[in-house]
């Protein structure tokens, strides 16, 4: 299990490479008796937290790993994330990636210095693993490596610097990364602070998992329904599950209309692009307050990502 | 005129009311011998960097001149800015606006508690100063005052802080609030570094009053051409003005396809939420690198506000 101690570790390595994201008051959310605090990771230099993971993963490499390169598959954030931190430190970083992924990612991604290979959905795991082999990259996961949950937990170690008296901490999931990590932080400094999981209910199978209490994977033509590319994992990890049983404390799922919803309002209200992955969390505060601890006062949403689709963006806009 | 101390002082007036925001690297826009940071003030609570001056004038207020109540006449940023501030102080505020103002910005004014008057844009000067005398109201000016300059000026200092290494900082110019204080925060920390005012061509008398060495006031039906609508001040103020003639090095002008290209970039590349007016001091340094010191590394440019219009934005995604 990843500790307190790996996030701290991680915190020092990523410090001057991912941007420090404040905790933004949202008095247009707020209620008599309930406020909400945004995360913004859309500010990240790659729009999303996986720089934080990314770059802890790969700076913590051999120089002798380094030297011979990175693989990766992602839908989008990681590829971006790892591109970004390859270039940083100066390491080849070939990216796999579905070929239903936005354009803006793949090409952003490229931007970045990386080499993107397009694969069909389903082989975006083997692919990368025969790249490995044949070229003697390292594979860095997307989750479900502790260098990757630590790097991610950093982010809840800043929620609980900056708002102690944080009753609830709202996160999406996917693979579980950025839950784990968090999940950890968050306790350690509160054990009393709650920790909900956001999925769409489209692709809700880390809830499934956690209702079940075992590790349950949907099939990708239900995953895939979901406009939250960014959730679209079959499966929560090996890894991140034992850190869900023990430190997650719910689940919420949200639909479609109020992931869109959510995007508008944060876009309007909180003046941030968010990605529908990214929207999830406070899409949970903004619709299914009746789903959270009733006595909670100070909520923090988790805004993971903002690698939105322009099309998409002006189309919630205009609705 | 503000001193560096009278900054220090707002800092801590403000700290926990105004977001600390970070600096953002842009990998996107970066050239091998130069570098953008963006510093988001879209991020505040009422989304513009007014919060500052306009939290740190009401909180310095005589508890009489509180329970009186304030007023003050505003396009909108320094409007949502009082009205938040005077809720949390438990003071009234009375707001003119014109009757110009974009619809997002009056509504949100109102949902911070306060009274909106409209008035037409010629009588957005007097009016308050007659409700001041009928009501015994205090009058918190946009700009033109001490207080006001300081509390903007953290912006400057916090930039300083986050990038000592800043050669080149972009400021929106209107009432000339936001450059004084920053201005003076900025050579504080380094004389070397260079402040660079920047206006819509549309709306550029403070270029003009720079170009001129006097203050130059130009007619609204001139300055309301530009759809930054935060910018259409006619002149810079009394008070601004000589720390703009000491402090400011040098002012670019930006077209309106450039500005709404910036707010396009901003939201795609940035994943923020730019108004108009927020946009301008990027736009000069993605349109005009050669009007900035050619010999510059690291520019800052103030994303001032994010209240866009949501079907401006969608305009500007689907071009």
């Amino acid at each position: 299990m990843v500790t307190p101690g790996d996030i701290e570790a991680a915190a020092r390595r990523i410090d001057g490479v991912a941007v420090r994201t404040p905790l933004m008051p949202c008095p247009w959310a707020d209620t008599e008796d309930a406020r909400l605090l945004l995360k913004p990771e859309s500010l990240q230099p790659t729009g999303a937290f996986k720089i934080r993971g990314a770059y802890n993963a790969v700076a913590r490499l051999t120089p002798g790993a380094r030297a011979r390169g990175i693989v990766a598959s992602s839908s989008g954030n990681h590829a971006q994330a790892i591109a970004y931190s390859a270039a940083l430190l100066g390491t080849k970083a070939v990216i796999v990636m579905p070929d239903t992924a936005a354009q803006v990612k793949i090409d952003a991604t490229r931007g970045y210095g990386a080499e993107v290979v397009l694969v069909p959905k389903t082989e975006r795991e083997e692919v990368p693993r025969e790249l490995a082999r044949e070229h003697g990259y390292v594979l860095v996961p997307p989750f479900d490596h502790p260098d990757v949950i630590a790097g991610q937990g950093t982010v809840g170690r800043e929620i609980m610097a900056d708002a102690p008296d944080a009753d609830v901490v709202l996160v999406p999931v996917s693979g579980g990364g950025l839950i784990s990590g968090t999940a950890v932080a968050v306790k350690a400094a509160n054990p009393d602070a709650v920790v909900i999981g956001v999925e769409p209910e489209l692709a809700a199978d880390a809830a499934d998992s956690f209702t079940r209490g075992a590790r349950t994977a949907w099939d990708p033509e239900l995953t895939y329904r979901t406009i939250a590319d960014g959730l679209r994992v079959q499966q929560v990890g090996a890894l991140t599950w034992p850190h869900i049983a023990r430190f997650v404390d719910a689940f919420v799922t949200v639909t479609e209309d109020e992931i869109r919803d959510t995007m508008r309002v944060l876009a309007t209200r909180a003046r941030l692009v968010a990605e529908p992955s990214g929207a999830v969390a406070a899409a949970a505060y903004l619709h299914h307050r009746d789903r959270l601890p009733a006595d909670a006062r100070t909520h923090v949403a988790v805004v993971s990502g903002g690698n939105a689709d322009p099309a998409l963006l002006a189309a919630v806009l205009g609705a």
